[in-house]
């Protein structure tokens, strides 16, 4: 997934959630219920620094955001913003644990711009159980500075159920992508929107915003429509990643789209397959996930004449109008202003 | 680790259990936290049978048996066998996960009898996100049938603390035996003792017992000397297993030891390394972690110039005596039996 979601803390926010990371991998490096040795210790400390940091930050910071609107309050006491830090962290650990496990998975080479943690010498499978590391230590940091909260079990349900809806989407995926190798017509939109709502939204749009309505004492049941919105706009930002996969500027972007070489259920091909005729069909059958350049080629060259760029325009702006309706249909001021501060975010975006 | 570990449930409970694997896979193919496919259905199906099933079932089993001396009585509720062995099935469904997961990191090649799960024809890596699922289907049984009880969180926390363990003993394994290859001199009786307690002794001899602890309503607070005997306990199951690695009989433990062949840190090497002079020592630095059959004769015969044999027996016996006097220490006479049961089952134990 690209980089813009729900990005825009100020600068000291940051610079404080950076330092709030160091305290926390201290207090994981003496965690009582592991002997650590020399050995283990470095590993550990370089594990952490390779694989959580080097991305945006912007889920872990939005917690941070999302919390001071809850409160209607910009100034935190330092133990709000201690806590409120932490839960960001803990959402950037999940990242690092999927993105880690996620790389082996699809035999990927590079990740932020360094090889992947499993690419390493001297790592290698090694990664696996770093990624499981990289999970309990969510764990333990909840436990550390949590268990004595009255919402600590529904943090820990939260992180599980999310982590869980993670992995079916990642299931969907991998073995949808595989089927489908021998069969284009498994494809549809019905398949796309679950993979992306299982296997992005839940853990990127509204684990961050669930996190800060718990710390502030909100109980998540009677968040379900807000749930439901935040999904529906995780959604809207994969499209979005899809299209720009094949339309944005590589240089802008900060990659190559792969997506039509790697046979992905894009939500390009899917309206694509849609749209197309008999003889188009055929076109998609015959070049769709062939890694020459002159298949894909002829993929865009049908993405053309099927004037997919006018479809994705219209699907963003009827989003975007969905989206504020049912964002302003919500009681509170408070929440409604989280959600729009999301949206805004990513309305639009170019990269 | 071989087969023998707190096993012997009387034939009937043995056959509940298995029911209520039924039931509990059941629910999990119709979680509501996640919209199945065909596909996803039938893969978890399967890979459930595969990767749960197929073992002893000691650990989960022996739940059921401590909760049964814990409340001094054979006849459990309906309710009460239902919780048991569902937390039985947990601790085998985390077995599960580790097992697919080790079988990765250590490219083995079978698994009780069957190809390991990775090496299954259109598996191959999804295996690492199978294993994923197989660690979340714990949250979601625990959740579903124990969210009410007063001990959920504690319960969360045991297991995120007995997997956080198990995974840092895995590490400490994985870049110890790699750091080994190039020297021997790491290895000794302290970093044997730190890998076994926390990869095998926590999940499988201790939390076995914490469960039915939990279950019978006690504060595992409280509980510090029985976690301290049972972790113990497994450190001796431990070394019996690296001790019949090599002088077990292949028919009888049911596989080829190859200790020798893959440089571990067995407790055998641990005290040849000990009791070594000058020449015998550069025997083991030049045929230690050698492939060819020649080398590990070598590697063999020292072993009995040494009489490691003797060595073993020696430590059996006053590991028995040791344990038994801090059994008999313990306040409670259930937690007696519950402690005795387990080591009864290991003692002098051939496979």
């Amino acid at each position: 997934m690209a980089a813009a979601v729900n990005g825009a803390a100020g600068g000291d926010t940051k610079a404080a959630f950076a330092r709030i990371y160091d305290a926390l991998k201290g207090e994981l490096l003496k965690d009582p219920a592991f002997e650590f040795t020399n050995e283990s210790h470095q590993w550990i400390d370089r594990m952490l620094d390779y694989n959580v940091l080097g991305g945006k930050l912007n889920r872990g910071l939005s917690v941070v955001d999302s919390y001071k609107l809850l409160k209607g309050a910009d100034d935190l006491t330092e133990e709000e913003m201690f806590l409120a830090s932490t839960l960001g962290w803990c959402i950037e650990w999940l990242q690092a644990f999927f993105l880690v496990l996620d790389d082996i998975m699809d035999d990927s080479v590079t990740r932020r711009g360094q090889p992947c943690w499993f690419r390493v010498p001297q790592v290698g499978f090694i990664a696996v159980n770093d990624g499981i590391i990289l999970r309990n230590h969510i764990s333990r940091m909840l436990r550390l500075h949590f268990k004595k909260k009255p919402y600590y079990a529904d943090l820990l349900d939260l992180f599980n159920e999310v982590e869980f809806k993670t992995a079916s989407g990642q299931m969907l995926d991998l073995i949808t992508t595989h089927e489908g190798e021998k069969d284009l017509t498994k494809y549809n939109i019905g398949v796309h929107r679950r993979i992306v709502q299982y296997k992005t939204a839940y853990y990127s749009f509204y684990l961050p915003v669930a996190c800060a309505l718990l710390l502030s004492g909100e109980n998540l049941e009677n968040y379900s429509a807000v749930e439901n919105i935040l999904v529906e706009m995780g959604t809207y930002f994969q499209v979005q990643d899809d299209y720009l996969d094949c339309y944005g500027e590589p240089e802008f972007i900060g990659k190559i789209g792969t997506d039509i070489e790697d046979y992905k259920c894009s939500w390009l091909v899917v309206q694509a397959l849609e749209r197309a005729n008999e003889s188009q069909k055929s076109v998609l059958f015959e070049n769709y996930g062939k890694k020459d350049p002159a298949s894909v080629a002829k993929v865009k060259t049908l993405y053309r004449e099927l004037d997919l760029e006018a479809v994705f325009h219209e699907y963003e702006s009827e989003s975007y109008k969905k989206l504020i309706t049912e964002i302003e249909a919500q009681p509170s001021v408070a929440v409604q202003k989280v959600l729009k501060s999301f949206l805004h975010k990513i309305y639009k975006r170019q990269k």
